[in-house]
Order: structure tokens, then sequence, then C-alpha cells
């Protein structure tokens, strides 16, 4: 393989975590970046389409994210969502006014009947994001959380109740109907390299896979793929992964990260700290990469998305060399 | 009639004419102010319903308008606007973010099947507006205005292009269909002082005269009814009125108003400036008086409001002595 010739790299991830993870990527000039986003956390609020696992995407590789929150977009106002709160309207799931007018025009696209993955890729192309931004399925996915207070949504779940209520169980309305795009399938179909980014294994990843044809475009893979924990020392960087695994009775670290990604993932990257569950996680043919997988800055971002490339490298060298 | 009942005013009302004279009558203390609407402006802009005369009617019986522009509310931002036109939408509406949270809301209640009458009542109870604002009809009216470019929606031609080109013809699109609220017949059947308001006599107040039930209404009235000319010296205060008017074969001014009005008005206040014109509007049957009509600010308002009172009250008691 050139060093001049850019590596087709396809990203699954979810928000926050995946993300960072995205950034890494995009800013390698020897990347070409494709990311296949989460819808399954896609919610209708006050009647508009809001799909938050796409749109960090979206604000964070078009540079215009919040980066003290991690989502929303910089420089907001929350006067619309001051409106709808003095017309009596529940008003938990914060929305501001610049992502308002995105929820509007998805909205209005979907009503138009125009596909949600062309409405994803439209909005990546005029928020100047430079990588692909692909939906799994144009199919209505929804992660529904069953907890000691009966069923949720996955945003009542975690911003109304903030993951506070005990997980019972997990599942993904209308997944059985779901079809993956043809954009995804190819993505994968045509990476070099596969990277499952450090997002949630259970809500933020498992709806990707569970989409009838991606588990199994990732199983027939002949391109090395690689995973990173979002769990370090038994602890999720951000959100509620290392206690829905516990609640529902797996271990809540890499080993049990690994188990999810067993036939997926070829390596998996866990923190240093971790170096003590290496021969767990190879008994589970999956190879173990000690590094420090921590996403502080910029520089980890781009050192980490290094670090997965020149792995893929050499195990692409090993490939045919053996 | 004594003086401590409350005086049943029943108003026939545009945009901000209409809303001016509307807060002339909600500050007086003796009456009981019930306003029709017009949603023949209405229009569906990014796939949301916008009512722009009920919301101006809304706001300015709020307190909560931008005074400077005469409509929208104050403290708006334009961030929602802003996302709009970077996704490729054309804006040339201009709509605040608190805006869009009223726009958000009327179209989910719209798409839940909820009467549009009863989300602008639930709207204004939640603005804090005592008067009621009524709409004349839950059908679906849209002023179209014929012009040398074609056929542009009433906001194409208001907003757009800037009322500039000439126009045509006038139609009420749905018109036929349309049926009226029984809370507008109701609310003129049980007035005991009908207003019509300073508004565009051929895009504000006809669109509600014209839906099947009102203007036989208001004829059978067994109480005075008196009209505001928008018109002084030939001159509208705001909007295209006289444009209009001129262009579609008719006098722009207060005999032209009148002239709109017979039958359904007893008297027509004008300005003084058009004293020389009492002759002609007395052989509509309608009863000339001179007055400042011009609202300036709040005293005027409330001047003139008291002043059509008393006018009605006069009458009332000349009635009674005939």
């Amino acid at each position: 393989m050139s060093e001049k010739q850019k590596l087709k790299v396809t990203l699954l991830a979810g928000g926050v975590g995946g993300a960072k993870m995205a950034e890494g990527f995009a800013s390698l000039e020897d990347v070409d970046l494709t990311i296949i986003g989460n819808v399954a956390d896609d919610e209708a609020f006050h009647g508009l389409w809001v799909s938050p696992d796409i749109d960090t995407m979206t604000y964070t590789l078009s540079g215009r994210i919040n980066r003290q929150q991690g989502w929303g977009l910089a420089d907001e106002g929350t006067r619309a969502l001051e409106t709808l709160t003095s017309l009596g309207e529940d008003t938990w799931m914060m929305l501001g006014d610049r992502d308002f007018g995105l929820h509007i025009y998805r909205t209005m696209r979907r009503m138009k009947g125009d596909r949600p993955s062309d409405i994803a890729a439209d909005v990546a192309k005029a928020f100047g994001v430079k990588s692909k931004i692909l939906l799994p399925t144009n199919d209505v996915v929804q992660t529904r959380v069953k907890t000691e207070q009966g069923w949720l949504s996955f945003q009542e779940y975690f911003v109304k109740e903030k993951c506070a209520p005990a997980v019972k169980a997990l599942e993904f309305a209308g997944i059985e109907e779901a079809s993956a795009t043809l954009e995804a399938l190819e993505a994968i179909a045509s990476a070099e390299l596969l990277v499952i980014a450090p997002s949630n294994p259970l809500v933020s990843i498992e709806p990707i896979l569970a989409i009838k044809g991606i588990r199994e475009a990732l199983k027939k893979r002949a391109v090395p793929s690689i995973a990173v924990s979002p769990l370090i020392a038994g602890k999720v960087v951000k959100g509620p992964a290392d206690r829905m695994m516990s609640a529902l009775g797996m271990r809540a670290d890499a080993v049990g990260v690994a188990t999810r990604y067993q036939g997926l993932a070829d390596i998996l990257l866990i923190d240093h700290q971790d170096v003590a569950l290496s021969a767990e996680i190879l008994d589970l043919s999956i190879a173990p990469h000690c590094s420090d997988i921590m996403m502080k800055d910029m520089s980890d971002k781009m050192r980490l998305a290094s670090e997965i490339v020149d792995l893929a490298r050499a195990q692409g060298q090993n490939g045919a060399a053996a």
C-alpha cells in the first residue's frame, strides 16, 4: 500500500465518544473516512424528528460543536424552547435554536418522503463536513429501555431520567423490519479498515450491527477490524455503558466489550490500566492492544487514530506475509 | 345599560392595524373584547404552519410584541433561521426563534388533529391574553394575489416582493368550502357592539366576511356596527390597501372603504382630513364620523376605542328612543 494513497476507513460510531474518534480519523490526511452512525436514539420532540447521534457527529466534524458539552452547537440560544415551555410543552430534551433549524429541516424533508440517509448527507455537506456520514438504515429503529419504571425511550432514560433507573432489558423497536442502506453495506464491503468506535456497545453499536445484513457484512470482511474499548478500568468515559452492562449481567470491562465484538473485531484497543485483562481478551480470539485510549483533546484523537491506522497497516503486511 | 356592566365588543381584525385597535378596546375596563381574526394569510414555511395575523394579535395583546416592528416578539433571535439558510432553505419570511417555538407547537397540534381555533385559544391563554381571539374558520383559506408575475401567496406578495408587483386580482383559495366556526358566529350574534378594525378591507376583512355565514350574520345584526377607515387622505397607514384598491379599480379613500362595508357598518370613522368625503359616505347609508383615527401610541388607541364605545352607546340610546 502506497503511503500516498488514502486508506478507506469505515467507522461504526454512536454519539459523543464516536464523534471524538471520527474527528481523529478525519484529521489524518492519509485517511478517507466514512462513518456509519446510530439512528436508534432518534425520537420525535414537539412533532420534530431529532437524531441526536447523527447530529453530534455532524456538529463535531464541522467544528461547530459546543466543546464544553460535547453535544449541541456553539453559540446556541434557548428562545424556541422557552416558547414551547410557556405553551405547556414538556421540554426536558435540551434543543437549541440553531438545533431547531436542523430539526425543522429534517422533519420537513422526511414529510416530503426524502430518504433519511439523503437528508443526513445533505446536512453534513451543508455543514461543510468532508467525511461521509451514512445511516445504517432508512427505517425507524428505536432503542427502548426497560427499567424499574417501565419501558422508556432512550432519550427518556438518558436525558430525562439521567440514566438513574436500573436497566432490566433493552430492545430495538422496528429492528426486525429494518433493512440496511446500500451505502452502509457498500462502505463495509469497500473499506480497507473497519473501526468500531469507543461508543456504547449496547445502545450505540448494537443497533447498527443488529440491522439485517450489517453484522454479516462485518463478519465476512477481508480487511482488519479494530475496536476501541469505551471502558477504562471498568468505568465508562461518558454515558451509562458500564452500568447497563452490569445490570444486564455482562462484565463491565474490556473483556465484556470484547465478548460483544467476538467475530467482528480482530484487535481491541484497551487502556494500559487494563493490561491484566489481555489474556482473557485473547481467549475470545481478539488481539488486545494496550494504549492510552482516553481522548481528552485533539492531539489524543489524532494519536489514537494514527495508532489504529498503523496497527491495521502492520496487520495487513503480516497478513500479506502469512 | 349600566355603566358597571361590560360592553360585549366583537372586533373583526387583521394584523398590525387590527391589533392596535384591539389593544385600545382591551385596555378599556368596561369592555369585554372578542376578536375574530384573519387566517387567510396563513402559510406553511419549512413545513411549519405560520399564522401571521393571529400571532400579531396574540403578541400585541400579551404585551410581548416587538414595538419597533409592530410584529414579531421582543427579544427575538435568528439562530433557527440561520441554520435553515445554511441548509439551503429560502428564508425570506422572517421567523424568530421564539416565534418558531409557537409555529412548532401549532404544527404539532394541527398534525394531531386539534382544531385550529382551540390551538389559537390555548396559545392566547398561555401568552396571558385576556381577550378572546377567535378564528373565523377552522378550514384552510388562503389569499392568492394575481400580479404581473403570476399568482403569489399573500406572504410572497407582501413580504418577499414587498408589495411591488401590480395587483390584477385576488382570490381566497378554499373559501367556497370553508365554514365559519360556531364561536365566531356566536361572537357576532351575542355582541353588543360590532367593530371592523382599520385593517386592509380586501385581504384582512374580506376573507373573514367571505366565509359562509359571517357576512350574513353581520347583516342581520341588531346592534351598532362601527368601522374604522384604514385610509387617511387616500393613503394607508401601513400595508398595501391603497395600492390594491386602486389597482382593482376601487376608490382608494374612505369612500372606497365605505363601499366595501355597505350594509355591514352603520358608522365609519374617518380622519378629520377626510371630512370632505362625508356626503358621499352618507349616500352609501353609512354615517361618517370624523375623528383623529391615527393610532400612534397607547393613548391614541384608548381614546379611539373609547370614542367608538361612546358612539355605540349614543346610537343605542337613540335607537331605544326612536
